[in-house]
């Protein structure tokens, strides 16, 4: 077993990471102050994980509230029923909750924990490896407005992350590929010997192999936890993780929430922030393919969906998060390894990456 | 204009207390930092006030969304429409809300500010004597469950706090009379001199008078300041403030919502506080009739529903947050101006307290 710390003062926590650590009783009882747990999952989750949780939970009053799988139950109707549980559970302010599921599950716990009863404790037990790489790492939670993903949330850490690589068997083949996107992301944003490794292991991590899979999952949590301690409030810094993310969104938003995964968006966006990087004369045509070959061998998207014109896409990139004060921030390439984050993008630029992306 | 700060570290912020100050234009100018402002307001107070308010803001990018009158719309329903309205508004992580209205519209407002988009500024513009003295300070933001009273919210401060008491010459008598219960609760865990003052004073406070108004709103700012300032989030010594409260929220709940006025729940619940506090040796009964005799000279109640029995009462205070580990937590009163937070509440005085009320 590996163990990171994200550094953040009073509320540092650890990610812990190897396999078959869901039956590491000692660990969750380390991090579970009180008597009782609310262990929140999803309908695709919990028939596989629960009952293996479940000996290690057997000290603790521990209940479950199982959601329906999908980003696009992300939103306040379902978000109200983990409140629902809590209260019919009778749960007070020293209870824990524990996400056991995806990025949706850790996003929408995360943030139940942030406000029931103005804060309780919380365990992130991410089970994708979008979710161990990514989102239950650093303390962002949210749920969706239907006007925009990530509208309403908190910045609020989990007491510990427990990364177990053995869940990873049950992942399909397509959601595994997904949290490959914020994988490379990693290498591309600020670790380029990262990048070369992925290059030659990613056969490996495609067929799933778990100690390759640990090696990843170490090495994005170890940038990702470094940043987060950097700038937790991305006042700055942290900005860097949206790598991919703006363009990415705005294909989410675009489509509907749920038909393009997460990771599958922000591939094609983070191939788009490299052609916008080339355009502004940063990248050279060799690195943007290297980039492009390696989505492509993990068979992610390199282009976004032909439905959405350039003008439905701007728009769209209009509402995200990222915009202050009308103008749009982007996070680009100023070589592999080495990502910036700029806040006076060309809007001519901006047209022809759009615009290129529908003639290919 | 009189001006208290609220000393949070890097989150203080300065109380404003004054006549007129609605129309303060440079008092909100200095607190926010961006161009795009938020007003949001109920349909009672904002026919009366946003006019007036409205020259302040013609510098900014400003809009307004106005909710339903009253507690029974503290709910998600009505949260989620300041989200909708923020997002109909594009406005972004630089963006202002300001709640002008009582401790519902505070409350909402606040806790939206805590959320979108992960946390944006915030201005309390409390008009109601409830809202000036409690709610607006300290940072409690939150909704309500149906099983229970602000049971979703985050401990959020705002930029500024402004009131002005001029706003308190159209509120109704009745809802003066239920905000001067929670001026008496600082007399009572904490200030003597000031419960003297207030038999001194309650006359001129019932009539309205702006200049006893504010002299009672300061010093109870002050208090919950000094509080607020040493315990944040509620660890220890910022419980004081719930003394009555958790009389008063089985009172509020049990009776639903909006029957009963906040503050008429908790003059209610401090009378309750009182006489356990007499069957535990340490108030002598004339000091528990001074409490009741100040209570009836505002003409709030002294007694609780004759609707709810014993038992129900009980079963509604075992839900509410003070509840830990099954123990419930209560605020009691050693003398008049000394509060104490008492874990272990004999049963027996309890049940003697919630009887004696139904025979009175």
């Amino acid at each position: 077993m590996h163990q990171l710390d994200v550094k953040l003062g009073s509320r540092s926590y650890p990610i812990y990471i190897g396999s078959q650590l869901l039956t590491r009783t000692e660990l969750l009882r380390r991090h579970i102050p009180g008597q009782q747990v609310m262990v929140v999952s999803n309908d695709t989750v919990a028939p596989l994980y629960l009952d293996k949780l479940a000996p290690s939970l057997e000290a603790f009053d521990w209940h479950s509230v199982i959601l329906p799988d999908g980003e696009e139950y992300k939103d306040m109707a379902t978000w109200q029923i983990i409140f629902d549980a809590l209260l019919e559970a009778r749960f007070d302010r020293g209870c824990t909750l524990l996400a056991l599921g995806g990025g949706v599950v850790g996003d929408m716990t995360g943030f139940a924990a942030a406000c029931y009863q103005r804060g309780v404790n919380f365990i992130q037990i991410p089970t994708t490896l979008l979710a161990q790489v990514d989102s239950s790492v650093g303390g962002k939670t949210a749920i969706n407005h239907p006007q925009g993903k990530n509208m309403i949330g908190a910045f609020y850490q989990p007491a510990c992350v427990l990364a177990d690589t053995a869940v990873l068997s049950t992942l399909d083949d397509r959601q595994l590929r997904a949290g490959l996107a914020e994988v490379i992301k990693y290498g591309l944003i600020r670790d380029s010997l990262f990048f070369d490794w992925l290059e030659d292991n990613l056969t490996d991590l495609l067929a799933g192999k778990e100690d390759t899979l640990a090696e990843a999952i170490q090495r994005s949590c170890q940038n990702k936890a470094d940043i987060v301690a950097e700038d937790e409030h991305e006042h700055g810094i942290r900005a860097l993780l949206n790598l991919g993310h703006t363009f990415g969104h705005a294909i989410e938003t675009g489509m509907g929430y749920g038909q393009w995964l997460h990771g599958e968006a922000v591939a094609a966006g983070m191939v788009m922030a490299a052609d916008l990087s080339q355009r502004l004369g940063w990248l050279t045509s060799d690195k943007v393919n290297r980039i492009e070959r390696l989505m492509k061998a993990a068979r992610l998207p390199v282009r976004p969906p032909q439905e959405l014109s350039s003008r439905r896409f701007l728009k769209l990139m209009a509402i995200d998060k990222k915009v202050r004060a009308g103008k749009l921030t982007l996070v680009l390439l100023k070589d592999i390894g080495k990502g910036v984050i700029v806040n006076d993008v060309p809007a001519q630029l901006l047209t022809e990456t759009l615009s290129a992306n529908h003639h290919d």
